[in-house]
């Protein structure tokens, strides 16, 4: 396998995944904006020149959301997955899905408007809209976690790899986390695992 | 079940879905931002006041690409999903991400620039920003359908409620489809099905 990967981008969630599985794959490493993310040769891998984007012989995804659910359906073995008869199935996957569905897009906002463009062409009324609403979203994700250490309960799933990894990059771009204390925890559990370290620096 | 739904909104995922799989469901209508949204009830079943939310018994889950996938787990008898161990596997799973993690954020961004703020606070320049790389992320759609009648082949799959209803909302918020003539086609194949059409009006 290989991996089409940029530190602290979404492809962090597919390399750490691959650490807990201990699957063997290959890296290409880009960082973030560089330019060879847009040349001919990667954007017939990935149409939008982004990562992560992965190739398992015949078959080539992107999407983390996509490949991390590959994975676990391919070589997995039901691990990170609660079986779906169980009584968590519904809420693992509420919380697989709120990665993407809620705390990336005013995520991304924020990283447009405070790293990637030039300061003459930022926006503040942008950053506070994007920074309020991002903290409403992780409000939810603090009051889920008051019960239990994972999102969907005592043990980790692959709703970790997602959301987990989402409220991670949230605390790096800065946001106040002082009022959130179970995310304050919640991320001190998963940055301890061996895997999620492998996987931040490849 | 119990459907929480507005029209135009991602409800209608799991409304047509719901449709095409012919199973009952009871419909709670909101109209998309009105305040019952925000009032204590709903939120306990969403925190942030949004649709879709679903329940079925015991279980309760919002995120429309959760809904999806739980009910096609519990319901769909494998339709529209192909085999784990097809050549079209990957590419479904692709699709079926790249609805969230590719196409809403610019029009989550153009909802609110264009309909939901007051004219006085819009601002050109996210507008014109958005709409560029929503253009960006449907021409990569165009393209991946030039050989095809839907994202992953000559079969619909659930890629089609995701990715496909994002297209459909594309272009009712006004996005240019006359450069991108498969979508156009694409788009009239998935507003002719009956399920559409009842899933749309609920």
């Amino acid at each position: 396998m290989k991996l089409y990967y940029a530190p602290e981008s979404r492809a962090v969630r597919v390399a750490w995944l691959l650490e807990e599985l201990g699957l063997a794959y290959d890296v290409h490493k880009f960082s973030l904006g560089e330019k060879s993310m847009r040349e001919p040769k990667y954007l017939t891998l990935h149409p939008l020149g982004r990562v992560p984007t992965l190739e398992d012989g015949e078959n080539r995804l992107f999407e983390s959301g996509a490949i991390v659910q590959y994975l676990l359906e391919k070589y997995g073995n039901g691990r990170f997955v609660p079986p779906s008869d169980s009584s968590n199935f519904a809420s693992y996957l509420q919380w697989f899905h709120y990665a993407e569905g809620m705390i990336m897009p005013p995520m991304n906002t924020l990283v447009v408007e405070t790293i990637l463009l030039p300061p003459e062409r930022r926006t503040e009324v942008n950053v506070k809209r994007a920074s309020k609403l991002l903290n409403q979203m992780l409000y939810a994700v603090n009051e889920n976690l008051t019960d239990k250490d994972y999102l969907v309960g005592s043990e980790m799933t692959a709703a970790e790899f997602m959301t987990g990894h989402a409220v991670i990059m949230s605390q790096r771009l800065g946001i106040d986390m002082e009022d959130k204390p179970n995310l304050v925890d919640y991320i001190n559990r998963l940055e301890s695992r061996e895997a999620f370290k492998t996987a931040s620096n490849k």
